[in-house]
């Protein structure tokens, strides 16, 4: 079955089906491929399309053309095995104390020189860039009072308003005024975090967790109650109930889709029903929404805020993985603590930045959105689809990887005997941005794990930059 | 002696000439003025400048035209008496109250209808509203790639070497690559006092003070000693060091210029001092220096930061007085704390927006910032002229005011009778937004004074409603 997003992409679907057969097994090692013909006749596509999908399997190094002969299987093109459920257990309250590492894989995170598997933001060929600066400019130019005047605390109305249907129309129930505009999704996670708890408070996390949680949470003086994360089931109510009967949990701070790093999706049920344990107690959960727009399925997943009846769930979000990283927009549906996350926005920095709200809200009332999220969604299904191949050929067969349906981050298990620290250093000195996995936690559980990002599309450069990280962790396993 | 910062604002200077000369008795009332002719011989200015500077003495009431006679002093253009210094002492440590009340200030001072004496950035008309807007709409338009990716978490590389030319050229000692871009001076004196204190400490501040200092104080869980801000002398060394060898001060967070609301001036070696003293205790001094390029002396008055040897003052300031309230960028040159400073940036909002900061960078690489400058203070100097006057037609003569020598801010102490928040309350049913004294100090001291704004020029609404305020004032001293 084809499923496409848009026209562009519809050789993106041929490749997939042709890569699935020969994963399958249903095309083997030297088997050659259906003739351009007959595939345009079986899938009613255009012989360009079908041809342009065979050079890319090609360029893959998936298949190979033979003069006259037409298209061959040239090796199996299958995906290292799923990454398991990590045994770890619930970890007891501890400061956080991860902040010296965490900067400097940051540092080298914003290298610009180097090859980029670490930044987790769709490559700049992939945002609106054209669009969205020439509504920048025409907003500014024609609006200058308004412009260069502040924006009220709580944010532009029109982006406000904005943001509200979309929240309602992928089932979240808010008023048409509950949101708060943030600096990027960062400052709501700030703004949340400090409106439900103070110095000292213990916070339930996920583990493995995005670093940022865990830089706020010292940087705030928190502590943190880690309970496992997995890749193929999420958070289990469970785990959550124990922890909740056996520590003192101030607020839980989770990720329900594509947590990053390990892709994890809770379910639904599994949302619903925390919500509930969660209400029981009155304690609150902020929820990072970040990643939920970038969905491979039809349907985008729920969020935990969808089962909020008691204003108890604090969603944060932004436009930064979806449209302009450097706009720093963001927005928070803070529920019962609204008063509260505006009190401190109003002593953090008062409102933000005006023009870049009205260039968003104006981006999102022309309707653009949507079938931008379409096309950016395809591709970064398309460049995972591409990493997954290609870690394949490079990295030893006792690695696991995580196989995502949604987001731009794929969580690598390599050899128990790999240093993922010392190997992130290695390939610093190479060129090659990664995230080791200890700065995913606060403890050392994921010390031969690493993240790669495929924000960016496949080049000559990261294929080189892949090979030499695999031959590293190959060597240092010893 | 007529100083005048353009040619367009030439006729303030004269208006003013006269003014003085009204005020010091030099034109009694009825005396007649010199003509036209005699004035533009004698200033070796035009006819129409002359009379233009006559004409808005006429609107304001000050002279009068007889019809073929020439003009005349119609009343004494006196001000109100200035403030004196208010005879609180040092207070003890004590936790800051004061976020209620603030906060229903500030749902005042945004009511876009109200008659706006609140306020204290300068009218939308005294912003390069034109210029700026075009210049943010060409650079997002031909940098679409630079302008929606992200800023390194320092901020815009232009921007910061803008800021640090700037810095240096009025004599602050700063590397090029030293400043922090932040989300407005609040963000600045946010992630100071967070870089330099933690919950429960003391931090000595001057009363009154901006509010934004109590709200961030109050929001952090940190406590306030208060020492006098005369609006005369501004802070006296020999207070601050009482208060240092009583108290265990953590930090220090003064205005070095034009404090809000008080408009007190801190001479130069005054501010020398007080440098020295905390650097012999190595105590932090966080340094708003917002309004201090807002000068209407010839030379910009100095700032605690260039008598800074060992890197503990940090000065924090913003583009939100001068030219782009809304745009949210302002910076910190935080010495030794930079490392901390930054740190906490990345876990508050990552980084500044990004086509806000190159539109204010290319601004001030063309040059257009002086310029500006030059007509902002005049016209503000000038508008801060006319309020002064009204205030005198208006108020009780019991009335006292600060004369500001640059600033937006005037500081009025009524009777002692009259308590300014219920003032407040009256005037917000009249549609008339200012600022209880009560809100700029963590006592009571300052319930029979209010701050009114001369940021928006002076219209017939504006005039109106000074003389409700007044009459309201009358009216409560009993």
């Amino acid at each position: 079955m084809l499923h496409t997003s848009t026209s562009t992409y519809r050789y993106q679907a041929v490749e997939k089906q042709i890569t699935d057969m020969i994963e399958s097994g249903a095309l083997g090692l030297g088997d050659k491929l259906p003739s351009l013909r007959r595939m345009r006749r079986d899938l009613g596509l255009s012989i360009s399309t079908v041809h342009q999908a065979y050079v890319e399997l090609e360029r893959k190094g998936v298949i190979e053309s033979r003069p006259r002969s037409g298209f061959f299987v040239r090796r199996r093109a299958t995906r290292l095995p799923r990454t398991e459920p990590h045994p770890s257990a619930m970890t007891a309250p501890r400061p956080v104390t991860r902040l010296g590492l965490i900067q400097t894989v940051l540092e080298s995170v914003g290298r610009e020189d180097a090859v980029p598997l670490a930044v987790i933001e769709p490559g700049a060929d992939l945002l609106p860039l054209t669009e969205l600066s020439k509504i920048t400019a025409a907003m500014v130019r024609d609006n200058p009072r308004r412009a260069l005047g502040y924006s009220p605390i709580p944010g532009n109305a029109d982006l406000i308003r904005q943001i509200a249907f979309r929240s309602m129309e992928y089932g979240v129930p808010v008023a048409p005024d509950d949101p708060v505009i943030t600096v990027g999704c960062m400052e709501a996670l700030y703004l949340c975090l400090r409106a439900t708890c103070h110095r000292g408070d213990t916070v339930l996390i996920q583990s493995p967790t995005y670093y940022c949680f865990l830089q706020l949470l010292e940087t705030l003086g928190l502590r943190a109650v880690e309970i496992p994360s997995n890749p193929e089931g999420g958070v289990s109510p469970g785990d959550l109930d124990r922890a909740l009967r056996t520590y003192d949990i101030s607020a839980c701070a989770l990720s329900p889709n594509f947590n990053n790093p390990d892709a994890s999706l809770t379910p639904d049920e599994a949302k619903q029903e925390i919500v509930a344990m969660l209400a029981a107690r009155d304690i609150p959960l902020v929820e990072d929404d970040v990643s939920t727009d970038l969905h491979y399925t039809q349907k985008r997943p729920g969020t935990y805020k969808q089962f909020d009846q008691k204003g108890l769930v604090l969603l944060c979000s932004s436009f930064s993985k979806t449209i302009a990283p450097g706009y720093r927009v963001g927005w928070t549906l803070p529920g019962r603590f609204r008063q509260k996350v505006l009190e401190i926005k109003a002593t953090t920095n008062v409102s933000t930045s005006t023009p870049a709200q009205m260039a968003i809200a104006e981006y999102l009332r022309q309707g653009r959105m949507e079938r931008h999220l379409k096309r950016l969604r395809a591709a970064l299904e398309q460049q995972m689809d591409t990493m997954q191949l290609h870690l394949e050929q490079c990295f030893p067969p006792t690695t696991r990887v995580t196989h995502p349906c949604g987001g731009v981050v794929l969580w690598l298990e390599l050899d128990p005997q790999v240093d993922s620290v010392e190997l992130f250093f290695r390939a610093g000195e190479q060129g090659i941005a990664i995230a080791p996995g200890a700065i995913f936690s606060t403890g050392d559980k994921f010390s031969n794990y690493i993240r790669l990002s495929c924000g960016e599309p496949m080049t000559e450069r990261i294929r080189r930059g892949l090979a030499d990280l695999g031959a590293m962790a190959s060597e240092m396993a010893g």
